[in-house]
């Protein structure tokens, strides 16, 4: 057995390991009881919405795929002979795109699966056993996302490349799949999720004057529903496609390492084990925080998260110690242990910035405070100063992911990029549990609030939202950041696969006017995409705000809070749902057809410098709607604790005006533009033999 | 005499031409009657107002002039020898960086002086001769500004040129003082005019509710100084700066096509007679605006720019016919036709980007009808679809610059880029007419309201105001789509200076990490600098918020209009201009340090990239926050026309939100970013012997 199928192997081992314990994890949430029956149906009601968005947005993606492969299947038989098949785009391809696709809805369905049956389980431990117990059974539900989007992922990664020795016109298909399905995801999940919220919120809490989560609101279902669409399944989804576009980055440049005689199996051996070590660490840190959740959760929480990022550290030296190899790319020698310190490179800047967002988003800190502080001068300077919030805050995360793209390049060449990205995301499962807990609580406090249970379980749930949420800002650091190096270094890969298919070296010059063309068109993308969200938005929030309306005025004594009137929920998750979809279609598409386009247009340059343009956009548009959105809500919190006025006053209001603004702006627009460059970058990636 | 010193005989003869149009027109202006007392007063006021802040926005310029003229004369000292003097830095760049600067500031000085004493005599005009005479008298002010800026940019560049013997280190530097210059008038008067605007609104609209432009406001005269030293003198400056860059990149890629033997003199020639040309072509279009007024003033405008712009393309293609030669860019040959061709292309591809932030900004179509809609949802969505409208109409002309870079580029060259640039702005003095006589009108229509005029007379001003609106609209596209494209010719320049003064070919790879990390951090540069332009409006604003509160305070009678009670309007016009001072330092000293650090810290490869980032994000958050912002100021205009409930509707209340939020950004931050990308290129193209 050579050193690839070895680790081919372990890269198996880990992936079931990883499936076992959340297998053993989703046993152990179900276990729990669900409360009360008013729970139990509110439980129910979120599940069936959210299983019923789940199908049908895949089966508008379905249609999505089926086109693609077709096209694949023809570019297969119309394929320009390359010397080497490994460059060759066949139907092959079309079954790594299936495969990755379906990998993704799995994981999403899973994780949705648990995390909508956990919600009223959380409250339930809430109300039995407080805070301690309630966050075991978010973090086992959270966990469930994460322990399974990485195994899944891995998985079905490790058959594809094993089935197709992995040749790279054949593989990248799997994380084209993945990609797909993620921006479908988030995109939609993000219009559902801001579309009723927007809904409920409008009509609820200002026109009808009743409080959030009022079960006599019609939208607060879809709400709910939307929190688990958008933030674990979205979420997953992204992540997801994330990690396996490290993987598949390193891998594309590994082949390329691998194409001069002499090198070392190494380099492709290298990404399956940092996969492999990052599982077995995140689920040492998941353990870690359930066990030790009993004494302080959010220390727990914290030291869970870094014993994962240490424990993959070490891992990953301890086997370059083993088994590195010195290698050469693009004439650069490199040393054995380049590839150890691209993947250090990567952790320590993604969690740079993640205190970043954190400082420019919490309200422990000044910016948020100030921005609060704004509020009291009316809801136009608030969100001007909100948006300068969140521009600012782009200052010393690019500054650091432009360091990083320097160091991780001079340790490890465009092999080094990738696996920057690849470091920041070998603890996905861990990363991941966490952020997903977050809704989970979310939800455990809606339907505390709906079946009417004591306020102190929806101060405990509140509280268990507020524990996760520094540790859920390095999450979103390593998201936005994982997305800036995997779009990287999925370029990277691209350009250096141009030019292995071309066989004469690439000069892309900015000095081209193509590339500079290119540029430019590309750099619009985000901002023309991030339009169309915007409106997808806002034409959900106003049919959700008819709608509820006319159950308030048609619905009688519905809005008085008559015993057994009851709102139809199930209508709003309709609009929703319909909305969402509907509102995902033509960004969706325009984000494929557009690098397309370009390739044909204009060929690789102009296409190199279209990503490359959309990159610069896009990442910057990404932190900043981020920290934008975040900052308007913590403000809108901070105020809520009594600073300037509180509750009801005009500095309140205020911030209500900048968190409805910013609230499309982190959820919707923010995280649909990281997977966007990343999507676009890797349907190059797939299609570069086409445009060489 | 050579071609050449034919040519800049012509040019200065066209400048002075240009001059003695400009005394014309100011004497005309000047000799008509101001009206009564009050109006004479109140136009001193502004006057005094205006003056007083260009004299210290010009001290504090004064200051980095002085240092920066040091630094010159100090690398001109220590100047690494290049084997040809034509590549080194001296104490002459510093004498032609100060020349620019003059040249900027005795144009916004006499720009601004004339358009102040324009304002009461156009009121004055109104009333006596309707609005076809007050035209005469605002388009004959806004020429002063439009016809000047061109005539004195150009003279000083000759004299430069003539002087240094067209050593591109040297000349080069007149652009960056004018450039240096622009940055701060632009982004301090835009400090000014939204802090008075967004100060005067939000205490007097909104709490004291009394009208607009009321005499009582203390904040009035301030906000009326703001327009003059926002939109004539920072216009002027912005369109300035482009001119002489457009010209002054042309010279720079000239220089290095005549650094083959045997290529022609043309090539210098052209840019000289483009730009003479396009004084004569503007001063018939103004006459014609001012003789055809009479019968249909709209007409007129519009027909003075196409007839200006008509003009210019047949000299050129006259001169072409006359004079042209074919020459080798690159080792390309291209066409004598080519350089025609490339100034259409600009011409063509501007009034597209015109046209379509036309579409996107003026109430008469469907976007911003769409937009007053959706304000009846409240503020938030107004504000998300302000957002969603400025983000979309970026598609257009983005698609339309990539073109015309890769058409011109195809006809000439990099030389091709930079005359698109020229071709646009040839007939700068008609379209900065028209642009600044705006601001006349609107300062016309606010002396009227404060002087108690005859309602007849507003209302000619406020048809004045919007009989212009279109053709500015197009003069708004240039300026965008002039410095898009003046950015790209002096990257180019700055690419080929690199690569005469190192001798070998440069190759500026996309896959050299260097580069990739510059566009991410230069990326973030139009993000970073727009945060501390939002945040010093938003200071200012609140300062004078403060100061107009006091004041209704303290003085009794003010706010019931007593007879005699007089608002203290000094004050206000002083917070204003310490806040534009304050406020523009930072962020312009930044724009200056930065480029010099990523030179030093990353080398020519670095800071390539950097300027390309730069680019990409500055042109579309430029067009961007212009479009937004024009939206949701129209939006609030169509409402208030009765649209949606009126004035005083929730849709009005959501609009007037919009448009505070709306207003630094059409009005601060995006007519700044235009400048930040040039200057910026410029420094870099300056300092090109230092990094190469």
């Amino acid at each position: 057995m050579n050193l690839l199928d070895h680790f081919l192997w372990t890269a198996g081992g880990a992936s079931l390991l990883a499936l076992l314990f959340v297998l053993y994890l989703a046993r152990y949430v179900l276990s729990k009881p669900q409360g009360n029956e008013t729970m139990a149906r509110l439980s129910r009601h979120v599940q069936a919405g959210a299983a019923t968005f789940l199908k049908r947005e895949y089966s508008y993606v379905a249609a999505f795929i089926v086109v693609i492969m077709l096209v694949f299947a023809a570019i297969g038989v119309l394929n320009p002979m390359f010397p080497e098949k490994d460059l060759q785009i066949s139907w092959r391809t079309s079954i790594a795109f299936l495969a990755g696709a379906v990998a993704s809805m799995l994981a999403g369905t899973l994780g949705m699966t648990i995390a909508t049956r956990a919600n009223a389980r959380t409250a339930a431990a809430a109300e039995s056993g407080g805070v301690k117990t309630a966050l075991d059974v978010a973090v086992s539900g959270g966990a469930v996302m994460g322990m399974g989007v990485v195994g899944i992922a891995l998985l079905g990664l490790v058959l594809v490349y094993w089935l197709f020795e992995g040749q790279p016109a054949i593989v990248n298909g799997y994380a084209m799949g993945a990609s797909l399905v993620a921006l479908f995801g988030r995109s939609g999940g993000g219009i559902f999720t801001k579309g009723a919220d927007m809904g409920a919120d409008l009509v609820g809490k200002v026109e009808a004057g009743i409080p959030e989560d009022d079960p006599r609101n019609p939208a607060v279902i879809a709400d709910n529903v939307g929190d688990n669409v958008g933030d674990v399944a979205g979420l997953g989804a992204d992540l997801l496609e994330s990690y396996v576009e490290a993987i598949i980055a390193s891998l594309a440049v590994a082949f390329i390492i691998l194409h001069i005689p002499g090198q070392p199996e190494f380099v492709k051996a290298f990404p399956f084990f940092v996969a492999a070590i990052g599982i077995v660490a995140s689920a040492v840190g998941v353990m870690y925080v359930r066990i030790f959740a009993q004494s302080n959760p959010q220390k727990a929480l914290m030291n869970g998260t870094y014993a994962a990022a240490i424990l993959s550290i070490l891992g990953v030296f301890g086997y370059t110690a083993l088994a590195g190899k010195p290698f050469t790319l693009s004439g650069v020698e490199y040393s054995m242990w380049g590839p150890a310190i691209a993947c250090v490179v990567g952790i320590i800047s993604g969690s740079i910035v993640g205190f970043v967002s954190e400082y420019f988003t919490s309200g422990s800190y000044k910016p948020v405070r100030k921005l609060a502080e704004r509020c009291q001068t009316g809801p136009a300077i608030g969100v001007t100063e909100g948006t300068a919030v969140g521009m600012q805050s782009t200052f010393l995360p690019v500054i650091v992911l432009g360091v990083a793209v320097m160091l991780s390049y001079h340790f490890a060449g465009v092999y080094g990029v990738s696996l920057a990205a690849l470091g920041m995301l070998a603890t996905t499962g861990m990363v991941l549990a966490v952020d997903a807990y977050g809704p989970i609580a979310d939800n455990a406090g809606g339907i505390a609030e709906m079946a009417h249970m004591d306020p102190k379980v929806r101060k405990i749930t509140d509280n268990l939202d507020a524990v996760g949420n520094t540790t859920a800002a390095i999450g979103k650091g390593f998201a936005i950041g994982s997305a800036a190096f995997a779009a990287i270094g999925l370029l990277s890969a691209f350009m250096l696969a141009v030019e292995t298919a071309r066989d004469i070296p690439l000069t892309m010059s900015l000095a081209d006017p193509k590339i500079m063309a290119g540029i430019l068109i590309g750099a619009m993308m985000p901002f023309f995409f991030s339009s169309m969200l915007f409106r997808a938005v806002g034409k959900c929030a106003d049919l959700m705000i008819l709608e509820v309306r006319r159950q308030f005025q048609s619905i009688p004594g519905l809005r008085e809070g008559k015993e057994g009137v009851e709102p139809d929920s199930t209508r709003c998750v309709d609009i929703a749902t319909k909305g969402a979809i509907n509102g995902m279609l033509l960004p969706g598409g325009l984000a494929i057809a557009f690098p397309v386009i370009m390739g044909f247009a204009m060929g690789a340059e102009g296409l190199a410098g279209f990503l490359v343009g959309s990159i610069a956009t896009g990442v910057m548009l990404g932190i900043q709607t981020a920290n934008s959105g975040g900052a308007m809500d913590n403000a809108k919190k901070y105020i809520e604790e009594g600073n300037f006025g509180g509750k009801g006053s005009d500095a309140h209001k205020a911030a209500v005006v900048g968190d409805t603004v910013g609230d499309p702006l982190k959820d919707t627009v923010g995280p649909s533009i990281n997977i966007l460059i990343k999507l676009m970058c890797v349907i190059a990636l797939v299609l570069a033999p086409l445009f060489a």
